[in-house]
């Protein structure tokens, strides 16, 4: 079907619309693809809907050639299986939630966990069906506080979410890693340039996870990358390497100093070495240990927990989180410390922590061996190398310490440095979460029922189309790979002689001959206006049927690299195919595998 | 891709759901297409979706032939809109509301009249750009009371949803035909017996309309057809033809009589008939006069209305309400008796009506020169021969009296009957109430602006779905027309020899011939379930690898006729392909237009 700009159902804009921030929004509004219905909530005009399914033709053929198998789910759920998976409440505002007129609670699906485990458990029971992988390409509902960004990050959204059903983890690594394959073929066709994040895992619950992230200075994940190795990490999933033990013997004994008027590191650290102790001291020598509270999903009782950085470095409440999921983390507050009382506020130490059996952990640089200036758990008071392993032994390490620019990479592997980007997918071992809340279980070979582990898998559809965007994109306009764009070939009849009439001819034999064609066919519509509208909405080549009609010339435009190329109007036909269909070829090969 | 039984996500059922009540829903339950997710909401599995997007090809064929355009709108709409046409609250219950996180008020569109209009606006602004045509598929959420039947009524449905946009009357119609042609077409593709039949507006306003549904016993919408004709009609859009007018001069005068223990029309008839006027009476004699107020939206007063039918029959509320929309209508109470003591209750008749200045409309039956025994405006009296025309003059003529089975139909060819049908799909002539309500103006030749009108034109697609089912089954299962089944054929391997390795090869071979095949590649699985299983789930086509490979001899089977033929293992691919391929042809064809 020709797509006439004659007729199209499209007005593109000169101006930005007001509330557009990133490139992605105002060239996608203004090239007529979107339109806003309300915050966060937008129409896809005829060509975005193309491009869209442009984008879902990709991953359905991904996802096939793995073997997963298309459905198609509700989104209005009933509240029962969130509430049994406990994500109803977790959710907290993020969730819309509405009632049936008998008063039941639904929710808007944010995503479909529950529902697809309990649809399994319906269906399977034998160790025999597994594994079993389902995807659906859907409308999601997410109430974000502030919409922004147009379709980067939407309360109404286009997303495929697949799940992968499996009865043994070695089942759910192979699964998750045939995910991980489709998603690295899904974005390298659709030309994107992207990092494989290691992420954790936020509301899902789980273990090992990767975020597919496109790199723009407009994204909104910050993400660590390495300067000299493929590492790249979200900022919670950094995981820092310890530094080798050291032995403890001979090293000097743990000695406490009064240290009047040292309440903060650089004080301390300037007290140190001022002290007169035969070397010098820096924050980094210091153990800074700081107090919260954590509760354990479900529980009423808080723990108190002593986290022991390096003083040069903070606690990064995130990473803290993150390394602590699912619990709840909460600073103390006067009643934890009158309960306390030997928790000396301002000189903490780990000797106080672990005599009175509280949860000490510590960063991976605090090894066994290391020697440190920490607090003696008395008013104006320090210790001095007191080692670890010998004067006192953590927990355990976790990693909540700030991650810095120039911090070396964790494989060892160049210094780290800090990327901004755009959520494109995410690849998740959920484990047995939500099958837990389901029951859901098959029989073994022993005929024993067998708890069934899951992997997650989303790529925010939408949110791809605008990806695209941010990434390719110039001064004029949108600049689509060949595989997404709305069409092949953009032919543009400028004059007012024979030159519409011909565009048109041109048009029909290039659909004909395979393409996907838009052509300009607008009357009483400058030269100008035509060309800038074809710069703007980005097809990867435009044909123009001008001036040089008269003596049989045409002339053709690649978007992307501007290059502009006079051809003769007899053969126009085939060296648009070939300078457009090469492409175009592929593209369907791979939708049809 | 070959669809495998072996790892295909499915499980068929050899009982009906608890819930199911209609074929369809036992069918497709059964077969595992669809599974309950909450009250009228459901899930398409595999099978399902694939049927879905089937009869959707179909659609998005015809639409795109008449040159409609596609679109996506979202499910999540602002208040606003439905506030300015008036449907945030004529929807009543069925509307599902929720709001977000600021509390802004949002619904779950239930039909996108409003931002359709609402988008033309903000694009189109000169009658030049007109007509457009608009449409989308997507999810479709009503509020249903009982939601019932599976997925023939349900709260969460499939939709394709167009919207004609023109800048007069004439466009419209022309509009309007296209649309009602394209249906036709889409429905006879889809091999649905179904009547084309004129509706009355429910709550969208407008004028013209016609509902295009399925005859099964199962519909929920009750109809009449004629015995004579094509004519086929809602129930509230029968229009009873009036006879021809007849002379006032020289009718007898109207006299009134005391008429005393005749509180019902039969005893009123009864004593006529004794009353020695030389004359016989039937209730079809009497002018039966039923009492009600209106009232006009957005108005506060309600206004009495006399309501005049002959007296064999009953006023059939939901007809008056048809013919009164957009008013209210009510009955009356004590107060309004009280208020108006020229209403005696028994025996109202048009004289009191009309002298004073009551709304008084009659059946067309009440025509001009007709004579009727009537209420006399006091306590046990009736008139006799009060005269159409000349005793009292009606405020005009109101399709309000019940319609029964063997009345003339209106296009005086035959007499109804009564039918029950399942609504596929609405066209809809709404002028220009959404217009209006969004202030949708375009400029004409003239440079003043103009108000457009609109049509819209629905069908249900995931009832069509159902619909298909319900016309097309057996006990033993389902049977699809091709063009919408989830394979051309199913090839069924049964036997513990080479049986299903040839069956895998020979579907590998018809896959690669161009049909799409579904195969029984189970083992471990008797020839009787396999049978079974392949009857229920309708296939039309089956291929039967079993005991006589090992003579070169297969089976085909006609799903729709139970035919059996035995055919050569070795020309087997080409005459599956003769029987199989030749609509899968058409059907591939048609679906590229």
């Amino acid at each position: 079907m020709l797509l006439r700009m004659s007729t199209l159902f499209l007005r593109t804009l000169r101006e930005d619309p007001a509330d557009a921030e990133v490139p992605s929004h105002k060239l996608l509004a203004r090239g007529g693809y979107v339109r806003r219905a309300a915050p966060g909530v937008y129409s896809w005009m005829p060509l975005g809907k193309m491009v869209l399914d442009n984008v879902a033709d990709v991953i359905r053929a991904e996802m096939s050639r793995i073997g997963a198998q298309e459905v198609l789910l509700p989104a209005l759920l009933p509240r029962e299986l969130y509430e049994a998976s406990g994500r109803w409440t977790e959710y907290g505002d993020l969730l819309f939630r509405l009632q049936d007129r008998k008063g039941a609670d639904y929710l808007l699906g944010p995503t479909h966990e529950e529902l697809f485990a309990d649809l399994v458990k319906g269906e399977y029971s034998s160790y025999k069906d597994f594994p079993v992988f389902l995807y659906q390409i859907q409308e999601k509902f997410r109430d974000e506080a502030r919409p922004r960004a147009g379709i980067l990050r939407g309360r109404e959204f286009h997303m495929k979410d697949s799940y992968s059903f499996d009865i043994d983890d070695e089942g759910l690594q192979r699964s998750y890693e045939l995910h991980r394959d489709a998603y690295v073929r899904i974005f390298d066709q659709l030309g994107l340039d992207y990092a494989v994040v290691s992420a954790t895992s936020g509301a899902m619950g789980g273990s090992l996870s990767e975020e597919f992230l496109a790199e723009t200075p407009t994204g909104e994940d910050t993400f660590v990358r390495s300067t000299g190795s493929d590492y790249a990490a979200n900022v919670e999933a950094v995981r820092v390497a310890a530094p080798p033990a050291v032995p403890v013997e001979g090293q000097p004994e743990a000695q406490v100093h009064h240290t009047p008027d040292t309440p903060t590191i650089d004080t301390l650290v300037e007290f140190m070495n001022n002290a007169g102790l035969g070397r010098s001291f820096t924050a980094a020598d210091t153990l800074k240990n700081v107090l919260v509270k954590t509760r354990a999903p479900g529980e009423d009782e808080w723990q108190i927990l002593g986290v022991g950085v390096p003083g040069d470095r903070d606690v990064d409440m995130k990473r803290l989180e993150a390394a602590l999921d699912p619990h709840e983390v909460a600073l103390l507050d006067e009643a934890d410390f009158a309960a306390n009382p030997f928790l000396v506020k301002g000189y903490v130490g780990p000797t106080a922590l672990t005599q009175n059996k509280l949860r000490y952990l510590v960063d991976p640089r605090v090894a066994e061996g290391t020697r440190w200036v920490t607090g003696a758990d008395q008013v104006d008071h320090h210790v001095v190398d007191l080692v670890c392993g010998r004067d006192f032994t953590p927990d355990g390490v976790v990693d909540a310490a700030e991650v810095r620019e120039g911090d070396p990479a964790p494989d060892g592997q160049g210094t780290l440095y800090t990327a901004r980007g755009i959520e494109l997918g995410h690849v998740f071992q959920l484990g047995r979460k939500y099958a837990d809340a389901a029951e859901l279980d098959a029989l073994g070979p022993d005929g024993k029922p067998k708890r069934v582990t899951m992997g997650s898998y989303g790529i925010g559809v939408s949110r791809v189309v605008a990806a695209i965007v941010e990434q390719s994109h110039d001064e004029k306009g949108i600049v689509w790979p060949r595989r997404v764009a709305p069409a092949d070939v953009h032919v543009v009849g400028t004059g007012k002689g024979d030159q519409v009439a011909t565009a048109v001819r041109l048009a029909e034999d290039l659909e004909k001959a395979g393409l996907r064609v838009l052509v300009d066919d607008r009357k009483g519509v400058s030269p100008g206006v035509k060309f800038t509208d074809a710069e703007l909405l980005g097809v990867p080549t435009a044909l123009i049927v001008g001036k040089g009609l008269d003596d049989g010339v045409l002339e053709l435009r690649d978007r992307r690299s501007g290059e502009r190329t006079e051809i003769a109007l007899d053969s126009a036909v085939a060296t648009v195919v070939e300078a457009a269909g090469r492409e175009a070829a592929d593209r369907e090969a791979v939708s049809r595998v």
